[in-house]
């Protein structure tokens, strides 16, 4: 009986695996070095997890299911709930800043479609307990850390950067009322993606009067924090809020990720839950989605019954990042290729040797060699074909760095050793050979 | 509102996640160096698939769900059913022999207890295309490579080897007809698990003639393969499942595990797939489940549509793993420390720099420095504390290696530099320092 996959999921075949790998991989390197310590939760929690604070997109897609007992459970569409439930259990012995990463696996029931598949891995980096800016620089520089660690320069990505509390304090200071922010925010996220002729047709509708919508679209419009002060209002609310975007700017920019960094107002990230500085990490010149995003929130574990603790995080999927890989000619060169220490083959004789356990097969030592050198921690293979043509190329196929060969001078326990590299090869005595091998 | 996670779960806190990390590090790397490749499939597929061939007590355990086209779907209770529909999809492209590993996370919907949960990790191995009783002996020395990595001896685990072939072989040989040697199988699967006198009477109600209840009980009772010479027919099918058997002894002892390794009847395996050699790993003298089980297949391929191609695997979860270990106190010393490269401190004086950019802070210039060394890939932290004390205390609690302190000879970028195991520190240039470093 023939099942295929289900579609929007991926079957991971060896190659596929390694660039799996080495994505992952490369997140918790940067993650570690960064000081985040890794954590996890399980694949599935109780349905209502995940109705509490997703956006109504997320909510819509979860794979839904009944444990035994006829509750109702989910497959994580995000690691979010999970954070905020674990942190939120432990508030009071976890040590502070908690500073977690974690690379979940997580299955929305989405339509697949380029850069969107129904199941997904996602780099998560979280810093809780700090309200300083520097933890949201920190987050945005861990995230261009790992961007520049793969090879993409500034040319290639930008983090734009704005602020839920400057857009708000803004969109107040121009005449908006607080319960309008909500929708004014869902207009302002689209403009980006829409002609600006429409964006400004809708922006009509929204906000009638052509001087306030004339104010927002010039706040729109700036593209440097220094503009900032010239363009709004510079008090209260505003200027709490401009510093603290000029104060992230500073810490980018001593951290070395400047050019990475622009600021960008039109980010708003659709999440209801961010509350102060936002970000989101853009292909330049390329219709791609975000390869991530982040920023401040200040009532997640508030949301999930813990306290009202900030912090500020990022997330970032596999598929999109994968696609702009490819699309720059980053992997191919980039993918760690399958490396073996050694490949044991033996020539084209049907010799024995006698042991003192009674007569060996030159297949014999072959494999006994071969396990010698794996239990010393040693990758090494031997063939299930015989032939030494054959078994030389398995071991090119296998890119092993050193050959054994073994033939009659194994008689006197002496093994020839080719380095595939060079094609040099040498006669040593294989005793001598095993114990020069730190294990 | 505060939501439990779902019981039979785990979450991992970071020491939880390093643990995990350690198991599961450590079956990649002994599948590796093993000449195993990594692939991965869906964490659901469809129902049915899980329906072919998952013996009843795992069709029962599955997590069903329904995609938002109402297929039916299920939670992966276990990776083979994805292995034979991956290898089947590629199968005229594979190289052969495929010699794949993963390490899958999987569900089953039972009741949690000790080793037992509804989530967990199992590595898997495989090498299909190699009808070879080496293929199989190479099976079993990885997973012993494994145990020894972790620190278990001979005197701690066993490996219990039988053959399916041999058992169908004997009872034939004895008078059973091909018809009922599923429901002795069952039977005799449990003898390890009886009292003596529960398991006679069992097989007396099964046999009831007593000279063939009594051989079953001799054959049962064999512990080395040589005796079985002795015991049993020497002849046809029974002999060459016999010669099999001690094909596979002598590879083993080849390949230096023969001390972990034993002959043992009474292993059956419960899924009814295995066709030729079967093994489980018990821990010695342990009331704990099988820690690992495996064996030759045949069917496999042909029952998910594809070819008659043999193969031979063994899978091994994290949890009775963890159990084991943490009896045996070998998990303490073991577990990886997190470390860190560097940590910058800077003393307690509101000290500023001046730079080409204005003013630097003391605190700002820790921050840059952790930044470059992050960018040369050292793992690098800051505090958000001031304080020097107060660092310092963070320096060790993160097992810093060394520990910057910024102080007042900044001013000519010089920088200390303290070693933390021998307390040694000196003073450097900072620029000659970073470019130092290999990055």
């Amino acid at each position: 009986m023939k099942v295929p996959p289900v579609k929007g999921t991926r079957d991971f075949y060896p190659p596929d695996m390694a660039l799996r790998n080495y994505l992952i991989d490369g997140w918790k390197a940067a993650s570690l070095r960064n000081g985040f310590a890794e954590y996890d939760g399980p694949i599935f929690e109780y349905l209502k997890m995940f109705q509490i604070k997703s956006g109504d997109e997320i909510a819509e897609q979860l794979f839904s299911l009944k444990d035994r007992g006829g509750r109702d459970l989910a497959i994580r569409p995000e690691i979010t709930p999970t954070l905020a439930r674990m942190v939120n259990q432990q508030i009071n012995s976890l040590p502070r800043p908690i500073k977690w990463f974690s690379v979940p696996r997580l299955c929305r029931a989405e339509r697949p479609q380029k850069g969107r598949l129904r199941e997904f891995f996602q780099w998560n980096i979280d810093i809780i307990g700090i309200d300083d800016v520097l933890a949201d620089a920190e987050v945005i520089f861990t995230t261009v850390d790992y961007l520049r660690q793969l090879g993409l320069t500034s040319e290639d990505v930008k983090v734009k950067i704005s602020s839920r509390k400057l857009l708000a304090a803004v969109l107040v200071e121009i005449g908006a009322g607080e319960d309008e922010l909500d929708s004014l925010y869902v207009l302002l996220d689209k403009k980006p993606k829409l002609p600006p002729d429409v964006f400004a047709k809708l922006l009509a509708e929204k906000v009638p009067d052509s001087a306030k919508a004339d104010k927002i679209q010039d706040f729109m419009a700036i593209q440097k924090v220094s503009d900032l002060k010239n363009t709004v209002a510079d008090k209260g609310n505003v200027e709490n809020a401009v510093n603290e975007m000029a104060m992230l700017v500073h810490k980018l920019n001593l951290m070395g990720v400047g050019e990475y960094c622009q600021f960008d107002p039109s980010i708003v990230r659709g999440l209801a839950y961010y509350t102060g500085i936002v970000f989101e990490v853009h292909a330049v010149d390329s219709e791609l989605r975000a390869i991530c995003g982040g920023g401040r929130y200040d009532n997640l574990l508030k949301d999930f019954g813990g306290p009202r603790i900030s912090g500020t995080g990022m997330g970032m999927g596999d598929c999109v990042l994968e696609v702009l890989l490819r699309e720059k000619g980053l992997l191919e060169e980039k993918l760690p290729k399958r490396q073996l220490d050694y490949f044991v083959a033996f020539i084209d004789e049907p010799l024995t040797f006698e042991t003192k356990d009674g007569l060996d097969t030159i297949e014999d030592v072959a494999v006994m060699l071969a396990a010698q050198l794996r239990l010393k921690h040693k990758s090494a293979a031997f063939s299930y074909k015989s032939g030494l043509s054959k078994q030389l190329k398995e071991a090119s196929s296998q890119n092993a760095k050193k050959c054994i060969i073994i033939g009659a001078e194994y008689e006197n326990r002496d093994i020839a050793i080719k380095d595939m590299a060079t094609g040099q090869q040498e006669i040593v005595n294989v005793e001598k050979f095993m114990e020069g091998l730190k294990s």
